[in-house]
């Protein structure tokens, strides 16, 4: 698979659907950071970015897309859907929270909220596929989705990134698996998990993907049940240093981004900072991090008390 | 009074202080918009930059600083002497609202809460200075202020801002006057004010700066209740156009900023985007619009709900 070679098509396919997502250089204590806040991308989070690729270089059927979401690849693919004039049904778990749910709404889907957890939204969404013959927009492990994400890293590149190392936060692995395609190498990149989400740290220690039990604050969009095979074979290949941080740690960095720089994202969001602001992560002295914010859709909406 | 040359002074002084914040060109339903995210600025407004440059070039007394404030001058203030070494006593009014009362007492300052408005607050920090020797920060009517303020439209040109017309929001106007002062007729720059807090609009009306009453949601950051006279003289020799907003205007805008962006402002920083889209200012077709989000201190502090 060559991966550049898809990441720059995705590139160019998504490029009129897609927002080039601001990049900031900032002191955080006596730290400098890089960080693209990626959480301004439409719908909130990078997933719009695979969500737009898949669905740009699919035969879309009659019956429409279907995907099923912890909330914030719900959203993109909604979104992504109303945007070229498919239909979409998205099943999401009750555990994704109401201001998730409201915004896949908002994109105007067919939404299905499911009792349980994401495994139950996946099976029912695999049921109306069978039933009906719609597409289904896998959240992360698949090439399409993989290429949309790695777009992120390409246009950060463009945007002049001067970083040798670059933390990202895993779920099921579609984001960082898209940025080790792209980047091949060139740069160091570290995973970041919640140690209750872990599902590369865990498939990477067994040597293979394992089921792993899921939990904790950023557990509807981190928590995937088993990393995806793409980014498990480019993780593994590439030697990944992976990385886990506490939930106290998690929330500490959503703060420490609200207080520092008035940006306000879901814990996700927040977790590639709270390696670097908690000291799971310790770069060397001369070592030029960036940070990934991947995610911004916080609960409960703060619209609902301004 | 070389303008240009005071804040390209004021760059130099401040920039290992300041942040360069980010920039971004998004499209916003019909519209695409340029972005200058300057909430992001240390306490969470352009303050930060006049506070810093007063204070860099001052001989700063035993006393230490004195500042009036609604709330974010007071913040920036109090966060500029602490990073210099010196005392600040922050007067404050209580409409300035507890998440940025609590902002100011983070910076480490001496804080004053005075029932009533900014009037009030003014006066109380008046009486220390003539007691105490203290040197007083001017919130927008002072050179050394608005030399500051001027340096984000500076480094917005020097960041490739590509825009026919700025629009920036107008309390005291400070911000407003440095970019003017920057710009020297070379962009379009419209100011925009709350109906309920017009003091620009009045003064321009009256030919001479005259008092206004202040009310509104925006109060505690553009309610000044007479414009500065270093801004109306720019404002008026350049002929700027003063649009004004409703607070209703304001808020779907403030609401438009977090559910497209995730940005969430206070109702001032999103005072300027509410200019465009409720129609208060209409560009001509092929006019490049640009937005100055100026200030993020909202209020709750929405770390006090996730």
């Amino acid at each position: 698979m060559d991966w550049q070679a898809a990441i720059s098509g995705a590139a160019a396919r998504v490029a009129d659907h897609v927002r080039r997502t601001p990049v900031a250089t900032l002191r955080f204590g006596a730290r400098t950071v890089r960080f693209k806040f990626e959480q301004m991308q439409h719908t909130g989070s990078f997933k719009a970015r695979g969500a737009f690729n898949t669905l740009l270089q699919a035969e879309v059927p009659q019956a429409g897309i279907v995907a099923a979401s912890g909330g914030n690849h719900g959203a993109a693919v909604a979104c992504a859907a109303a945007a070229l004039g498919h239909r979409a049904r998205i099943y999401v778990p009750r555990i994704a929270g109401p201001a998730k749910i409201a915004l896949i709404r908002a994109q105007g889907a067919d939404l299905q909220v499911v009792p349980g957890a994401y495994a139950e939204a996946a099976e029912r969404a695999a049921e109306w596929q069978a039933a009906t013959g719609a597409m289904q927009v896998h959240p992360y492990d698949a090439e399409a989705t993989v290429a949309g994400q790695g777009t992120v890293m390409a246009e950060w590149e463009d945007q002049g990134l001067d970083a040798d190392t670059v933390l990202i936060a895993v779920g099921g692995g579609g984001l960082i698996a898209g940025a080790l395609g792209w980047l091949q190498g060139r740069r160091k990149v570290v995973a970041i998990e919640p140690e209750t989400a872990c599902a590369l740290h865990a498939a990477l220690a067994a040597g293979a993907p394992v089921d792993v039990e899921v939990s904790g604050i950023a557990a509807n969009a981190l928590g995937a049940k088993r990393i995806g095979d793409i980014c498990f074979g480019l993780a593994q290949a590439q030697g990944v240093e992976s990385v886990l941080v506490s939930d106290t740690a998690i929330a500490e960095a959503q703060a420490m981004l609200w207080r520092e720089t008035r940006q306000l994202v879901e814990p996700a969001g927040a977790a590639a900072l709270a390696a670097l602001l908690s000291g799971a992560y310790v770069p060397a002295e001369d070592e030029r991090v960036a940070v990934l914010v991947c995610g911004g859709n916080v609960a409960p909406d703060p619209l609902d008390s301004v």
